[in-house]
């Protein structure tokens, strides 16, 4: 069954579901770890967030994650239909988390094995991004697209490309590190070994070495020069910048004016229909998006100006992750 | 029709083409255009080929190339099937020419009624490196290849992507623009308006300008410091390298290293199965392949590094154009 064809079940109320039975959605991040209950119509009717790194960074994360989740499913009457977790640097086919820089584990580690063992469930394994993008498809604002492209702005940036109906999952089954391509030659250094990398200046860590880099190149006062660097959250520098702190603004403008180069890039690239950016980065909102959109119109050809739409993802950046891993294994069993 | 069912009946032989008929496609490059007669199995049955720009730039050039095809159509006895044409920045879906930077005449320019009209034959337009890729599709290098991705190394730099067994035609018929997309931030100016275009780095152009700058930033001595600017043509230059002029060979070396940059991009979006160079500046071989691929491999992460295969085009770099025009042609009789 195609993606198409399940949303059109679901719009249509045609679904092959058992309305009864819920997906368990897990989306681990570099900062946060979140866990949803999802229906058939998309719908989250249960959830749970920790963080990722405990405070003595000594603790037993994977037993944490299984823990969480069987007190979640213990939670409600319906059972359990599978499991479905979004997760960066994984390979959906082994079941692997293969490389995990964020991830308090040493990888690679059989994440899918793990779980299956231990909630005695169905395990689906998927690119955190491509389920971000699988969910968007499902039920958010990509659902009559036929091309478009989801970024996510979470502690790194990820990103998934869905082409002529489906995702690109690519030759080699390694398609879609666009955070790691070189974006400023010679640029900052990436936790990848790499310098310049794109998620150094269009991430949470981004802004917070958009800003640090700002109070060296400064003089403007800021009270989150106050702050440690490392203190200094994402979060932390939306709010000063909305509350006038003018480097906090800058640092996020920054974020908006790379993110719009590298998406001009991605526009004479693949002219995709639309472009989603999702996670905690969005919800700076305007802060981010007016200097992106102001930048991507300029570094385009004037023939691809104000085509492609750009928009925040229709299902909350909080929830995108869990909702798209959910959508994994519904398409699976469809 | 599907091109692979196509390219299958050529190989067995089941094709549904009367093989009396050929194809003309036409390759409209900035510095030269060429015309081939091509058979269903990819024969070139006559050729002819002719500058671009005339010596005093006044004459009339769509006039000229009418001309041109009617002698060679009229060389043969086979009839004519129709006329692909493969030009750069051309709307296929109207048949003109929309934007003609490095080209004799302005644009709009309406060049498939002007041949429909003037030889009498079913005409297709199609952007010179998405015919490129048609024919490594049909004809060539990426025959059994479900995605892979094009580079046209002519003048300037086109592009086609080959995703999911089609090409990538963008959702505003827009797509693909790699040539112009923002390769070195600030860096040089573009006769697209923008600066740093990955096309002012690696083209015939972009080799010259390479050659100019390290005539300014070096001393080592070079017999083309006595060429002017203007008169070092990439094929000069390639020459030179060969003889042992170490100016000129860095000169190609920078062309493979910021392509290396370029293509370690597209392989971390996309992970294509191959890539494919055709175009003039794939003559320099191995001083262009070699500093391209040692620098591919240095730009990917460790995980890409040797999967994607990076090859010159199967067709010849000078045959490519034409046959991939021609090979629209089939597809849409096909």
């Amino acid at each position: 069954m195609q993606l198409d064809d399940l949303t059109d079940f679901f719009t249509n109320r045609q679904y092959h579901f058992n309305l009864n039975k819920v997906v368990l959605g897990v989306d681990i991040g570099g900062t946060f770890t979140k866990l949803s209950l999802v229906t058939p119509l998309g719908h989250i009717v249960g959830q749970e967030a920790f963080p990722t790194h405990s405070h003595n960074g000594h603790d037993d994360y994977p037993k944490r994650l299984v823990a969480t989740s069987k007190a979640l499913v213990n939670r409600i009457d319906s059972s359990l239909l599978g499991i479905g977790i979004g997760a960066p640097g994984c390979d959906p086919k082994t079941g692997y988390i293969s490389y995990a820089v964020n991830l308090p584990f040493s990888a690679p580690f059989p994440i899918r094995d793990f779980f299956e063992e231990n909630l005695c469930a169905h395990t689906a394994l998927i690119k955190d991004s491509s389920a971000a993008a699988l969910g968007e498809k499902m039920w958010g604002g990509a659902k009559h697209m036929d091309s478009f492209v989801l970024l996510t702005l979470g502690t790194g940036l990820g990103s998934a490309f869905y082409i002529h109906g489906q995702l690109v999952a690519g030759a080699h089954h390694l398609a879609s590190e666009l955070g790691h391509t070189v974006h400023i030659p010679q640029g900052r250094a990436c936790s990848c070994g790499q310098r310049g990398c794109l998620e150094t200046y269009v991430s949470a860590r981004g802004l917070q070495r958009n800003l640090s880099e700002l109070f060296a190149t400064e003089i403007t006062p800021s009270h989150l020069r106050e702050v440690s660097d490392s203190d200094r959250t994402a979060e932390m520098i939306t709010q000063a910048a909305r509350g006038g702190d003018e480097l906090a603004r800058q640092a996020l403008e920054r974020c908006g004016v790379e993110l719009g180069n590298a998406l001009a890039r991605i526009c004479l690239q693949l002219d995709p229909e639309g472009i989603f950016l999702s996670g905690g980065l969005t919800h700076a909102g305007g802060l981010l998006l007016e200097p992106l959109q102001q930048q991507l119109q300029k570094a385009l050809l004037p023939a691809f100006r104000n085509k492609t739409t750009v928009a925040i993802s229709a299902l909350g950046g909080a929830d995108a992750g869990t909702l798209g891993a959910a959508a994994q294994v519904y398409l699976e069993q469809a």
